[in-house]
């Protein structure tokens, strides 16, 4: 079989994708478990199967792959909140579909090394500032899902017209991923439960009288 | 002057405790602000003024400070607690001043980089059991704290019976300690407001019905 230089560079570059996606995948996992100054260069090497070189042909620096990691880390987050959303209908089945959506999860959140939001948000906030940045865009991104549902609830008249909806984004937030600190630092997940029957109670709180 | 041998002991065993203490203090800080695995021995060094021998003159390892460390913060922390609750009277005047001693120090929790319950639970939760261990220690403690009042509020007929206690100290830890994380990431106390807030309606909901 003959290549021309065009399939040969196509294929080129899917195998340099790959790799890349390869990297990444090994390093979103190992950075959220160990912190990114956590995670040493060896112990990204034996995540990857890689030698050192082998990873700095792709990124420039650990803080690139650091960045990269994390974007993988929430998309794969935000995937969950669409399959969630998916066929639900009216504002409080939305409200309670994401908070069943992160209180489930427990143990695949877990297994995965918590949180990826929170970990960066506690591991970056006084360190690494590109991070933080990024950490505080995929956040605004969650608080604004949580409020555009909560604004269309109001508007429909579902829920009570003085609902402050940047208020029920921070609560939810807040107790969902406090509840995850406890439920990991305990290994144990009634934590989340509790915090998933207090979020219901509170959303059917917001719930205009009929 | 002449001193004597007991005299020159003393003298000497309280400079080096100082000297621990100086270690300890600045570490603690530093730890909390950079994670355990971030903060390096060239920062220890900056931030006590000491070599490095100076320093593992009074600890064996970066461990064994990491934890006197973390000790002398849930002390400083727990002093916070026993100063709000200080002439408060029954259980929901109790619960509500827990909240306000955490969220009114935000300021002087984010000068301390975080909160090193926090911070420690999910710095260590993949990467350090001992740390952990220190952290479910120091956990436990305030939610027994926060359970014994509900449970004393229970026996008095000051809140309703059939209240979870644990509950009531999964509900508020998680809450703080979540908007402890949206404030320091966006340095903004609205969250912490928003979390006060709802927690003193939760704790009104607790109230028996007079």
């Amino acid at each position: 079989m003959v290549m021309n230089k065009e399939t040969d560079r196509s294929v080129h570059m899917s195998k340099a994708a790959r790799t890349r996606g390869h990297i990444i995948e090994k390093a979103a996992q190992l950075f959220n478990q160990r912190g990114y100054a956590g995670a040493s260069m060896a112990e990204l090497m034996t995540a990857t199967g890689l030698e050192k070189g082998g990873i700095y042909n792709h990124f420039v620096s650990k803080d690139e792959l650091a960045i990269a990691a994390f974007d993988y880390s929430i998309r794969l987050a935000s995937r969950r909140h669409v399959r969630a959303l998916k066929g639900k209908q009216g504002s409080s089945e939305k409200l309670q579909a994401i908070v069943a959506a992160f209180a489930d999860s427990f143990e695949a959140i877990s297994a995965w090394g918590g949180c990826p939001l929170m970990n960066t948000a506690i591991d970056s906030d006084d360190a690494h500032p590109a991070l933080r940045a990024r950490a505080q865009q995929a956040m605004d991104d969650w608080r604004y899902l949580i409020r555009r549902i909560t604004q269309k609830g109001i508007k429909t008249g579902e829920l009570v017209p003085s609902t402050d909806a940047d208020a029920v984004a921070t609560i939810m937030i807040a107790t969902l991923e406090g509840a995850l600190m406890l439920a990991k630092l305990y290994g144990d997940r009634t934590h989340l439960d509790r915090a998933k029957t207090h979020l219901n109670i509170y959303i059917d709180s917001l719930h205009a009288p009929l």
